[in-house]
């Protein structure tokens, strides 16, 4: 599994026995734009801190077959850019590219967040991710910003929604409606560039990140309605527990609970 | 409309394309505050974020007229202050005192979402506006930190709120009852250097942006009764989504939903 | 009271007028680590907060006697960790230090946080912790990973909380509930480096800090079992409305209240 070799996990931890590390911690660019933390730095600061990372952390958890390590990172870069925690990033940005995570699909996953978790978020992320970027050589300045072909929409769905949020907030916010199906229902969901599940999976891990759990009811059925396992859905709780913090899952899981149990197998 | 003319559009987001961005992107000091996500930057990870930012962003919701530019600077520096994110807080500084901020209001919003978002917010802000104000030759150093003459406090209005907080948590949190007295009610909101009812924008954007939704009902109301309008309280919500994310949004509709219905026209 | 000398309170807001400054103000590595909102840039950008910050803060709640230095440091410290903001925690990594709190307790501040907030923010906190640490010739790296000796676990207390997890969340999030029991109760909690009071008032406060009340009964009662007095939970309230913002604090009150209400004097 090429996520676990000992090179990649050695990248940025800074493992000092490692001669591929030479190469791969040369980050004076990453420097400048965010503080690298590394396993030297951590040792010295807490020794258990860097057990719990090589050990509980990356030699367990990440080696769970629940969820593949694409999956995972997933959950975490999401995490990290709907937290604004840029130090970590670079990190588990070339763990995602490493784990078949494509550089589009991490555009779009920034794109995605810049709507579900704020603007600013997203533009701290760009800041890091071109730097990641720069250092593999990759550029997507020629990807068309709109897509040629969108993907179909679920016209029944999609009616559901507009009614429903048309019924409730049309007279007290009628702006927010208006960008909520032109800008997200009808463009930024439809977007090729990563599959709904893949986009489902990058809603739930935000809302768990920032304790919003008053959307979770919805967004983790459509993550399931676009082919998201329970089993999944239930080890995307374990990976947040570490990256999120065990209080926002413990509070998100009754909400999990519920939805799981109402679903038919 | 000053804002949308283009020098000010290509002063931090880098359009390339501009003569006058030489000048205003001489940005050496910043830099070293915090990294600025340039245009060029963005298009580079995602030119789609560009396509979002350039068309649905500045191209249309800043221009819509339900609400000034001035009063959406002031939403936006409230949301980013509020959540500590940097890195596009000198491109909306520089907006809000192109739109119509003066110096002395953005001082009393860092200085008001100290005590209503944590002190180490207001410092990270207070590091970054620095280097906004040495570039435009400002400094605030001479401006009396006590105001010689407060803003009347209505006693009526007062007393009914210290008695509900006495009652409430006087035995339990007096330490925080005096404070919330002393130094918020009858100090902080009674400073002359920021209207009330921007004040309390300022108050009602955190909350949303951070997700705390508890304390909207009272601060929306007050707002209203600072003279927000319904339309602008609406609005707002649409300026939110989009810089606070769309979930917190959601989150906050019912409850300013309850709050627009219940006032008079 | 050694936290209250000037020397120490000037050591990083920069007060240009003592001479102790220059040699600890000498921060060429913690800036490239961290932008550092020193009093003169406060002073250019609000005199208000200057003097709320002398005042109201340094010279009025740190004094109040119902909680020390050294717990203000830690309430202090756990929110900054918890929500990312490395702007002020140099000051307050120092102030800890100065205030009784041991790199070792820090250190382990700082492992609990990553458990109780994510990993990320652990990870900002190394590499300011890191700087700090280096400027005083701290270095923990000898210390084991894994203590030799825990500390006695409470097998009634245990299975209590084992038996209620497991039947709320056993089928739906096995992963979560396994590394609960195994990482944080049979591990992390038995860790002798903080003492068991310290390990609550840590995670009360990043609890508050972030707004996640549903864990909030369960911690501040735990807290109160490990040593924390009923005045102490109360102004741990007062100092986090400063630190946390006073809308968090508000939102945590009810909970408060009704945990300290329901406890024997």
């Amino acid at each position: 599994m090429k996520f676990f070799n000992v090179a990649v996990v050695a990248f940025s931890l800074g493992l000092s026995a490692c001669s591929q590390m030479v190469r791969t911690t040369d980050m004076t660019k990453l420097d400048s734009v965010t503080p690298l933390s590394t396993l030297e730095d951590m040792r010295t600061v807490s020794p258990a801190l860097v057990h719990y990372t090589n050990g509980t952390l990356l030699g367990d958890l990440w080696k769970r077959p629940q969820l593949s390590a694409r999956d995972r990172s997933i959950v975490t870069l999401s995490v990290l850019i709907a937290r604004n925690q840029t130090t970590e990033m670079p990190y588990y940005l070339n763990l995602a590219l490493d784990s078949g995570v494509t550089p589009g699909e991490l555009s779009e996953i920034i794109t995605h967040l810049a709507f579900y978790s704020g603007w600013g978020n997203a533009a701290s992320a760009v800041a890091v991710t071109k730097s990641v970027f720069d250092k593999r050589g990759i550029t997507l300045s020629n990807l068309p910003a709109v897509p040629s072909e969108p993907l179909p929409i679920d016209e029944a769905v999609e009616a559901q929604r507009a009614t429903a949020v048309e019924k409730n907030f049309g007279s007290v916010a009628p702006g927010v409606v208006h960008y909520t199906t032109e800008a997200l229902f009808h463009d930024l969901w439809l977007r090729p560039g990563l599959a709904p599940r893949d986009r489902s999976l990058v809603t739930v891990s935000a809302l768990v990140a920032t304790g919003q759990f008053a959307q979770l009811t919805y967004h983790l059925s459509r993550a399931m309605d676009n082919g998201l396992t329970k089993a999944q859905a239930s080890e995307v709780m374990t990976q947040l527990a570490f990256y999120a913090g065990w209080p926002n899952v413990f509070s998100a899981l009754p909400v999990v609970k519920d939805v799981l149990e109402k679903r038919p197998d």
